[in-house]
């Protein structure tokens, strides 16, 4: 299904700390129609660290290719906290 | 009764695990007169999560269409917290 | 008396649950004036829903004419929490 | 004294419940210099209504006519909680 | 000392009930420079109350030129809150 | 070292009573490079006041500068609480 | 890696007393594609402050080259908090 406009997501993710938020960043940057990233940190375990990602992008972004991105760097999604589809951008 | 100008809901959904945010969100999308969507997680449990959805739309939209299409997918319309209709737009 | 300019109310208003918010919202939309209505739901009884409503007009809009289009469709004006007049507009 | 430019009164006013909220902002709004009136309730007593009433006015509002007009409609000021004095606008 | 630009003062007074907050505002306008007065009631004893009072001027306005108008009125200065002095206006 | 666009500090300083905060205000304006002093009280004791500094300035102004006008006034620069530096503007 | 358009880091370090803040900043600045650079202490301890800076650049601002100078100068990177990157500047 192709969607036109503008969409954003919110994540929430556990990722191992390798990669880096900073790395993190920069491989979903690559994801086609990724324009935006955010990365903060939510809380820093033992072996893991929870994250919040802000992913913000063109018709061409689907939530499966950021999916296997982030699955690639053995991170986990672990909600979609928000889903926005504004057709009008 | 057709209604002129900027109409928008914000609805208290219940719905089973699947569709996902993202699924629910592109279905949505597609209801005429629909040009925003976005569902924001509020709590899940076993078998269901509760959202929170707001929509925008153009005269063209009705509350009814919306309500069809969440049932089409299994989702039980809980309440219209907020109806907000503006024809100055 | 003709006022000049915009006219807004914020209502308290006791409903039936029968109209729904979508349903009382476009007939307050027909009354003459009216640009803008919107509804929230405060709280919902077992027989009645307490609802908070902003009405937003023309000089054409009377409070009067609102009150008739509220009882007509069986909810009771409590209280009247915000009346503003503005020439400027 | 001639005052140039935007003048604005919070006024924290007792009334009784007659006249209206509605009533009250029509008649303020005949008050020479007066082109904005906002009366948010404050609290309802038995026998009379706590308001609180900000007026804008060019140069030409006086608080003396307010007054005045307060009074005539058996309203009592209780405290004039703001003035500001604007000769830019 | 010159100074250039605008100059604002948030200023802590005590005042007698006499000047009223609207007689004062009005004479504090006439300082050479004032172009902005708001004066808020922050507490009502017997005899006094404490006001709080925004000016805002240009480069004219001296904080010795509204000392003296104060005093002049029966108020006395408790103390300056904040002084700003902005050179680009 | 040669800083380009513009600098803001907060600075958190003692002063005693005299130099009043216009005083010091006025002072703090004639530094090389300076367009803008705020200057809040925080908290008066018997002999001191400590206030809170905000100044903003070009590329020419230097904390050094601040400091020295700060001792020649008798007033001590307790903390640097905030640096900013932005060559965009 | 080639990163189009701006990118934003919120760091949380770890420095000793000397360099101050304001060197800091002044070192920050020189790293490559830096356009803004702001520096709040957060808890000052006997010999080491923590502070919370926020880095904005362009495309050639690296997280390496911020590393390394925060280290050249003693001071250690406890945490990135917040990675953005935006294409679309």
């Amino acid at each position: 299904m192709q969607i036109m406009g503008r969409i954003e997501f919110d994540l929430d993710v556990l990722k191992p700390h390798i990669p880096s938020n900073y790395g993190l960043a920069q491989a979903l940057e690559e994801v086609p129609g990724v324009f935006y990233v955010q990365i903060k940190t939510d809380e820093i375990d033992q072996k893991t660290t929870s994250i919040f990602i802000t992913i913000k992008g063109t018709e061409e972004l689907s939530l499966e290719a950021i999916k296997e991105k982030l699955e690639s760097m053995n991170c986990a999604l672990h909600s979609v906290d928000r889903v926005q589809i504004d057709k009008r951008t």
